[in-house]
Parts: structure tokens; sequence; C-alpha cells
């Protein structure tokens, strides 16, 4: 006695008292087009009911409303306290003693003078604190939207000769990057920044820190000259080229003491998650003590290269300087929209993570309308991009910070830094800031998630690593359009390429389910069950009709070859079939005929609400037969095997 | 008392006959990274398996079947006999007929001598009756491709001043149009034209048999000063601007009697489907009866335009007129991309039409490249882009062709046409053409489909009157990006807001569904059933967490207004969901935290092979638990239910 027997011996004994009742398949009662078009648009774009405090209310209310939604300092800051001061007084100290000299580094990276970094941690933020609903960012420049920003702009000009058309090339750029925030989030399209998967930007933001740590060789070993490409293969053939006469072994000393400092104080505190303060003071520290070393030993005039100059007082007004005109306008906007979608990308992402923890609700697109917005006045006012950083962010976290407010307070010591202390900064060796850039990097290599989407994934992986090598070997626009790229693709294949499985019947019980899956799982003689696991759509319904022919022709085959009974039923179980298009019901239509000429009965079952619909609506239904159409396999099992049994 | 025990025997109470048993969700077996890769590469790109008969084959077996694959003549020619020459031979001379008048003045649609349209309807098919696999398709020129490939070439150079290089440049797109076709068949990339959806062609094919009849205006009236653009404005403005003195009432008397008679020919053709032959010979007769009136009456004096000229012989060699080099190259190269792929479009979908009615497999890959061949061999012997014709192919079948050999059939015909008759179409008036592509291309205007996608798809109604309008309102080519750009829209939004569904328990039964498809299915006390309708990837994994968390929220409001007990289980029905990545996950792990914080237990209930693969290898299973995860949805609530009563 064979499966199959067996499998008809079970149905005959057991099934009877099973499913005493056919339900039939629902069809949703009949909305009005516009209605339907309409509930489309708000789940697209409204998905969250971001009006729904709005309801009801009064005129006055509804203002007061508006402007804690604009503003939600107004809410949060009715029941702000001391004990919140005194979390955010400190968080707000410990991410200033790390953001300042990160700054002076970053602003290197985007090939600007280091006064700018400064800026861009002193207005930013401010606007943020008022207009910012996550709790735990902090705000400034950071390391890969530097980089991303110098490449992009030192294509159009070159820094070190035309430094005053390069900068503001550089504002407009930042003008733009937070008008294309403000707008995305304005028109709540805050979800296009979802289309980057998050293993093309772990690879992406790998690639980043590895690039922009090779960067740092030419601080750290005292190279002059120095390739302008960011490929591993210039920047190394830069180094190797210069080993015997570029290398000052003065900053290498210094360099190296410092990045070996630097690296144990990060490790110390990774250890000991009480000790988050080491790292986060110990490049302040490091620039502090190398500053007096050079100061005394003199150690600039060995070849030891120095800041040199910062300049004092705060942020000059940018206005007239962002491009309006003229060549360079279309330059920056274009810079502009890139900058501003990865830096947006980095913000929502430590947003949410940090949302996440707390468990607070974070909206998305007006987090993106203060980022924006921020972005506007700081390109104004002679900042760069600025964007959430990881590394600070979560020094600020673990610092205890309560609210926005800590961004407040570090703002507030960029501020007295800049009025008092730049001058100060005039011998800290280069080669320091390098150091910092390296250890604050390292960190955004993530090889503990590559491993994980390894494991996973395959397809993710090979997103990821093809972000990863594409800015490393290329450079950093290749790897960003290599990530999109692959991104993209993958969601093509998915809806051109769905999976069809064939089901079985579980063992004692009455349920149907993919036999790769559950290989126990039997099939019924005379009856091939199929499922798509995927709405029908333009791009697949081809493939899916012809997917299930050939599954058909296979099974036909084997039938044929074991001398069984032939397929007299194809159930099509539809449960994970969400819609279908015109024309997903032109492929459906031509499987009926196909199946018709094979003397096949074609039978549905379980289709959804939208798919009901459309079938009644294109007839198809009355062609293959309402009484074809179940509620479930089993239903449809049931009521196709006496018919089979009946004529074998 | 375990688990297991209170579901047996709350089972045993009073779903005995219906759960006996629950069974463990499967896991399937480990496959080897590359060995699942080179799988979906399979399905990907070989779903057909295409070196399926190549299997177990002697190497000169390979041979012949290889030759076969490449020629498939050489397959159904060995069957080929008098009965079906026959027929064949019919069709061929109807179609014949039909194309010589529809080729000149297509050829006027693509800028070009009416010879060209004659060329390309004498090498083309007959180079795809060798290697094409669709027996009811008929090849030649038609109306779409030539109004698109004219627009295109006379944005690059102008038609009447510079007719030489212009005419290069046709046969430099054509290369490469045929390069494209012949490459996205190699590649076993044909899968892209289905991005193109059927109400994207739908509406493209009507507003472009608008676009084309509004041309045919200045033939009809005998207007001699004619807009260039394509736009109805522009043309409507030509038109009524030359009302008074532009007009010619001879021609429009010769057109409009002619009109009739094609269209009286087509609705007799419609009636009665035997006397198809009628609106077939129309037009041939038309250009008789007409041509011999103007020769007798001498109208041509009168202002009636004609043809005047025609060359001789048969298609000269224009290998040496191709651009491979200069800023003709490029241009050539990206207009033949685009009218490439529309020909292909037009081609596979009559080949699939008539191949699903006569029930013949298409290799749809295998198609592509011979549409590549032929129009490649065409570019060097001076034909321009040829395609399979809607018109004459529905022709070719109602006729009764049998296999490619009628369209050798019509080859011969145009190449005796070419040799002996073309001087006798010098008198053949204008008005005459333009008569015939109006009542040819009347046929591409399907009001029905429109109706249909209306009532199917509101979604897919807008695409179809975006490239509607667009192609009418704006130009060919615009219209055709809107098709694309909404058909990747709606593909996007797809997998951007899935559609999430709370369930309910179907009365009677142990099914769970929409509660929405079916009003009365019952909540389960305590319990909160959700199901994700589609992949969970990183596109839509931020948005599937937050709303499956707003439904929740939503529900504890609705019950702690009515006094009930609150959700203590969320069950997850995974059956649709297809697949995860990594960043759904990460989704997966915040929803389990958040749902954490608010006492209520995740509950995953039936997650497919592939998901099950991925929550094992991020060892989300050990997170929630593996006895979380259920086979079916009743066998979850069955096991949530007691533990909710015990607590209550």
């Amino acid at each position: 006695m064979d499966r199959e027997e067996i499998a008809v011996r079970n149905l005959s004994s057991s099934n009877r008292h099973m499913f005493p009742y056919v339900h039939k398949v629902g069809v949703p009662p009949k909305k009005h087009p516009w209605k339907e078009f309409s509930a489309t648009l708000k789940e697209t774009f409204f998905a969250d009911d971001p009006l729904r405090t709005f309801k009801d209310q009064s005129r006055s209310r509804k203002f007061v409303l508006a402007m804690q939604a604009v503003f939600p300092i107004l809410d949060w800051g009715r029941s702000y306290n001391l004990a919140k001061l005194k979390g955010d007084l400190i968080a707000g100290l410990t991410i200033a003693s790390l953001c300042i000299p990160q700054d002076i580094g970053y602003s290197k990276l985007a090939n600007l003078a280091p006064q700018y970094g400064l800026y861009s941690s002193f207005v930013p933020p401010l606007i943020y604190a008022f207009m910012g609903s996550s709790r735990d960012i902090a705000i400034g420049p950071v390391a890969v939207v530097s980089l991303l920003l110098g490449t992009l702009l030192q294509n159009e000009i070159d820094p070190t000769n035309n430094a005053v058309e390069y900068r503001r090339l550089a504002f407009t750029a930042t003008f733009f990057a937070g008008i294309t925030q403000a707008i995305l989030g304005i028109l709540r399209l805050g979800f296009l920044i979802d289309f980057l998967s998050h293993a093309a930007i772990v690879g992406f933001m790998g690639g980043a820190a590895i690039t922009i740590a090779l960067q740092q060789l030419k601080g750290l070993l005292g190279i002059k000259k120095f390739t302008k490409k960011t490929d591993i293969i210039s920047v190394m053939q830069s180094v190797w080229g210069s080993a015997y006469h570029g290398w000052n072994w003065q900053t290498i000393v210094i360099g190296a003491t410092f990045l070996a400092f630097l690296l144990l104080a990060k490790y110390i505190g990774k250890k000991n998650k009480k000790l988050f303060w080491v790292p986060a003071i110990a490049p302040l520290i490091s620039v502090i003590l190398s500053t007096v070393f050079v100061y005394i030993t003199h150690a600039e005039k060995r070849g030891v290269q120095i800041v040199k100059h910062i300049d004092k007082g705060i942020n000059p007004s940018s206005m007239n300087q962002i491009y309006f005109t003229g060549e360079y306008l279309s330059k920056g906007f274009r810079i502009g929209i890139v900058a501003g979608m990865i830096a947006l990308t980095e913000a929502v992402a430590i947003g949410r993570t940090f949302a996440a923890t707390k468990d607070y609700q974070l909206d998305g697109n007006k987090e993106m309308v203060a980022l924006g917005a921020m972005n506007i006045v700081g390109s104004m006012t002679s900042c760069y991009v600025a964007t959430g950083s990881f590394s600070r962010s979560a020094v600020n976290y673990m610092a205890g910070c309560q609210t926005a407010v800590s961004n407040i307070v570090m703002s507030f010591v960029v501020f007295l830094t800049l009025m008092f202390i730049t001058p100060l900064f005039e011998y800290t060796p280069n080669a320091i800031l390098s150091s910092i850039i390296i250890s604050a990097v390292i960190g955004l290599i993530d090889y503990k998630a590559a491993i994980l989407i390894w494991k996973t994934d395959k397809f993710d992986f090979v997103a990821c690593m093809g972000a990863f090598f594409g800015v490393v070997f290329a450079a950093v626009e290749i790897g960003l359009l290599i990530a999109v790229s692959i991104s993209f693709a993958k969601l093509l294949l998915q809806v051109t390429r769905p999976r069809i499985t064939i089901l079985g019947k579980i063992p004692r019980t009455n349920v149907y389910r993919n036999i790769q899956q559950y290989p126990e799982a039997t099939k019924v003689p005379g009856v091939l069950i199929v499922r798509v696991d995927s709405a029908i759509y333009f791009s697949n319904s081809n493939y899916i009709k012809e997917r299930i022919l050939r599954w058909l022709i296979d099974e036909e085959e084997r039938l044929k070859r074991g001398g069984l009974p032939q397929i007299q039923f194809l159930i099509v179980e539809m449960s994970p079939v969400t819609d279908i298009d015109t024309s997903g019901i032109h492929a459906l239509e031509e499987l009926y005929r196909s199946l018709q000429k094979r003397s096949v009965q074609l039978v549905l079952a379980n289709p959804g609400p939208n798919v009901m619909d459309k079938l009644h609506a294109s007839s198809f239904t009355s062609l293959i037969g309402e009484d074809n159409i179940f509620l479930t396999v089993a239903d449809a099992v049931l009521t196709c095997s006496p018919k089979f049994a009946e004529e074998v």
C-alpha cells in the first residue's frame, strides 16, 4: 500500500466528521472607488494617523497642539525638572568633551577649516533641541557624512586652490540637504529612506569607516603629499610611495602613543559599562596633553604638523554665500540631496534604536522636518551638514541623558570654546586628530552584524559586501550606488519570481503545508495543490502561470511513469495572494483555459478580500464557477476527492 | 500540568475530532549556501529549465538539438506538409495585401521614404521564419514603433534637411534595437519587459493610436504645413490654423470616401468572422482604385498629394551606414534601446496571446533572440525596426496560418512588389495611406480593456490613463516614461505598505480569517490575531512593526473603554510571509521587546520554510521560545486561551 493510497484511506475514514460545514468565501462589501483610493493614500502617507489627537478639539487647543507638534519642547518642557536637568547636564558635558576634538577632525574630512566643524556643533543642536523628538540623539558633524560631502564637493571644486568657492558650494549643499530632509518629512515621504536595506547600511558604514581610517594615515604618518582619491589602492600607493622621505617619525610616535591610549580607553569602556566616561573624555585629554607637549618641545619645528589656526568667535552668517543661481546651484542641489539622504538615514536609524530601547514613539516624518530645519538654519550660519552621531549618541545615552537638553548643554560648551578657547588649539598636532577619528570610526565596522547577515540571508550579505567593497575599492558614492541598486534589485526580484510551492496534507491534521518544509506531508491522489506566495501582478503573472503549468506537467509525467491516476483538480491556495491586477487576472484566465484543454479543473482556495473583489469585477468567478472557490484547501480537497473517487 | 497537556485536555473537551494533534512547525533541511544561491539564480534566469531536453543525450544529438533551438524551422519543418502549406499560402497572401499599403504609410510615421517600409517587410520576416517559434505572428513595421522611432530620431536630426544622416541614425537605432533584444534574450533577462504592466500598455497603445490618427489629418485634409510635434494641442492648432487656406477639398473627398469604405469593411469583418478577408484586402483595393482614379483624373494637379516615387529593387546594403563612432553612436544606442524594448513588448504580447489560444509553448527568451537577430540583419539591409503587428497577426491567424511559412509567403510577395510593381504606386494619393493607417490603428484603442481595468483595479486605471494622456497631451516618450514610472511605483508601494489585517474565528469552523472580509468572524478574548500579507523586508519592516503596535494600542483602548479584559497574546499569522531579511528580524525583535513591556506575549503561527530558517539562524526562535511558534492559528489559540482563562 503506497503513500497515496494511505492518503485516500485516511480521507475516507477520518475526514468526514472534521468539516461538517463548508463556509462560503466572503466578498467584502463594495467600497466607493474614491473611498478605496483615499484609504490607500491614507495608509501610504498617513499610516500613523498624525492628526488623531487633533480630533474634536477647540480651535485654541488645536493651535497649542500644532505648536507642540512643530516644537515638541513645548510639550516635554512643561514636565521638565531638576532631576532631569542633572542627567542632561552630565550627558551634555560628556558629549561636548567628545565632540570638540571630533569636530575639528571631521571638518578636515570635509576639506573645511576646523572652526566649521565647531560651528556645526553649535547651531544645529540648538535647533534640534526645540524641534526634534528623540531624547538620546547627539547632533553634530559625523565622519561618514563629512567624508561623503568632502568627496562629492572636491569632484566639483578644488578645496585648496578655490577655498572660497568650495566653502560656498558646501553651504549650498547643506542648504539643499536641509530642504530635502524637510520636504521628505512634510510630504510624508519618510518611508523612502527605508529603501536602503540594513545590510546595505552595514556594508556602507563599514567601508566608509575603513576609508576614513586609511585617510588618517596622512596625519598619523605625517605625510605631506597625499592622494585625493579615497580608494584603498590609491591611498596605499600614496603611503608606500612616501615611505622613505615622506614619513615623519616624531609624528608617528605621538600619533601611535595616543592612538594606543584611545584604544585602551575604548576597551576599558567596553569591558565595564560604568566606565563609559573613560573613552568619552580620553580624546579631550589626548588633545590637551599632546598640545602641551608640542608647545613645550616645539615639535612643530621638527615636521610635526599642527592645527595652526582656528578662527575665534561664533558662527558668522553665510546666508549670502549660498549659490542660488549659476552652474553651482544644480551641483550643490545634487550633492545636497545625496548627503541629506545619508544624513537622514543615519539620524533616523539612531533615533529609532534608542526610541525602541527606552520604549517611546518617534515620528519619522516629524524628525525629518526637525533635521531639515536644523540644516537649513545651519547652512545660513556657516555650518555644514549635521546629523545624529552614532558614537556620541551612545555616550549621551550611557551618561544618562533625559531629554534634548543635553544637546543644549553641549551646544553651550561649544559656544564657550569658540568664544574663548580656540586659540589654545593652535599647537594641537594633526596626528592626534587622526588618532581620535580612527578610534571613533572603528565602532562603525560592525563585523558582528555582517556575520549575522551571512548566517541569515545570503542575498543580504551580497548587498552588504557590494556596498563595502564599492566604498573601499572604488569611491564612497560608488558604494552607495551599489547598495541602493542591490537593495532595489532584491525588491524587484521578490515581485518577479515569487515562490510557488506544492502542498501536502500533514498527517493526523487537516492542514496543508509545503511538502519541502514538511516532508511527512502527503499528496492527495488526483489533486495537485499549489500555493502562490505573492500578490499576482504584471511583473510576475506570466511566471506564475507558467510555473504552475510546469509543476503540473512534471507531476503528470511522474504519475504516468508510476502508472498512477492522472491529476483532475488543480487547487491554487491563494491565502498569501494579497492582491491581483488585470495582468494577473489574464494569467489566471489563461491558466484556466490551458487546464481545461488538459481536462484539469481549476479550484481556488481562500482568496482574500481584494482578490475576491477583483475576480468578481472581472467575472472570473463566473468563468471558473463560484462553487470552485473554497474557504480552505481542506474544504476544496473534500469536495474534489469524492468526485475523483467516483470517476476512478 | 504542562502546556501540551493543557492543550490536549482542552481539545478533549470540545475539539477532539477537529485537532486531535498539534504538529510541530517544520524546519527545512539546511542547504549549502552556494546551492541555495544557485537555486535562486536558476529560478530567476532559467525558470523554464531550457536545457532539460539536452540531458543524457549523445554529442551529435546535442548538436542537432542546439541547431533546432536556434533555428526552430529545422524542428517543425520536418513535419511540414501540403495541408499546412495551403493554410500558410492563403494567410501569407492575405497579410501581404494588407502589409504593402500599411508599410508605405508607416514609413511616413518614421519620416522615411516609402520603400524603407517595404524593405522592412521583406528581410525581417524571412529571418524570423527561420529563428522564431511563434506560428501566428506577422512580422514587419508597425504603427507605434514607427511613430516612436520617428519622434525620437527627429529630436536629434531634421529628417527633411538632413535626410541622409537621419536615415543613417535610423539604421543605427535599428541595429542597437536588435542588439538590445538579442542580449536580453541571451542573458535571459526577458522578464524585464514584464515590468510594463498590462494597464500601462493599454493606455500607451491607445494614446499612440490617437496620436497617429491625428497625424493623419495632414494627409487626409491635404495640409502642407504641419507641426512636427505630436501632442494633440499642437496638432489641432495646426489643423485649425490652416482651415481656410490649407485644406484641399479634393483630397478630403477622396480620403473621406475611402476611409468610410475601409471602416465599413472593418465592420463587416467584425460582424462576420468568416468575412475576415474583407477588411484584409480592402486597403489594397482602396490603393488600386484611388491610384487609377488619380491617374485618370490627374487630381495631383489640383493639389491632391501623391506618393510620387518609390525606389524600385530590393534592399540595398546599409552595413556601412551604421554609425559605429561619433556623437550619433550614443544617440542611436539610446533610441535603439527604447524602440527595441517597445517592439519587444509588442511582439511578445502578440506571441503569448496566440500561443495561449492555440495552446503551444513560447520561449520568451528564444523569441527575443530571434527578433534581435532579425533587426540586426535588418539594420544592415536598409530596414528599420520591425516587430510583430497586432492587426496583421490577427488576420494571419484568422486566415488559417499554420507556421511561420506564411511570413515567407508575405516576404516573397513584398519581394515581387519591390522588383516589379513599385512604379505603379506613383499616383497613389497620400490621403489613402492616411485612411489606411487610421483604420488600422483604431483597433489599438482598446476601450473595453480600459473599462475592465477601471472595474477591477483603480490604481491600474490611473497607470493606464497616465500613459494615455501622457502620449496624447505631451509626447510618446513622456507617456512611456509615465507608464513605466507608475508601474514601478505600484510594485514599490506593494513592498512598502503591505496589508496587515486582524483575524477572527469563523463560526462553526476552526478557521481564522480577515474580519473585514468575514464580518461574522469573532475575536478571541485576550488574544489579538494579525496577519502580515507580505515578505518582511527592509522596505516595510518598520511599517509592519508600527502597524501591528498600533492595532494593539487601538484594540487595548477599545477593550478598556468596554471594561473588557486586556490582550495577553498577540498571534502573528505568518503564512503569507514568504521571506524575511535581517531588517525584518530586527523589526520582529523590536516588536517582541515592545510587547514584553506591555506584558503581551508574541506568538507566531505558520512561518514558512525560508522564514523558519532565518529565525533559527538569527536565534530569534530562542528569544521568543520555540513553544510560541505554531503550525496554525488554531493551534496557537488553543494553547493561549487556557492560559488566559486561568489568569483572568
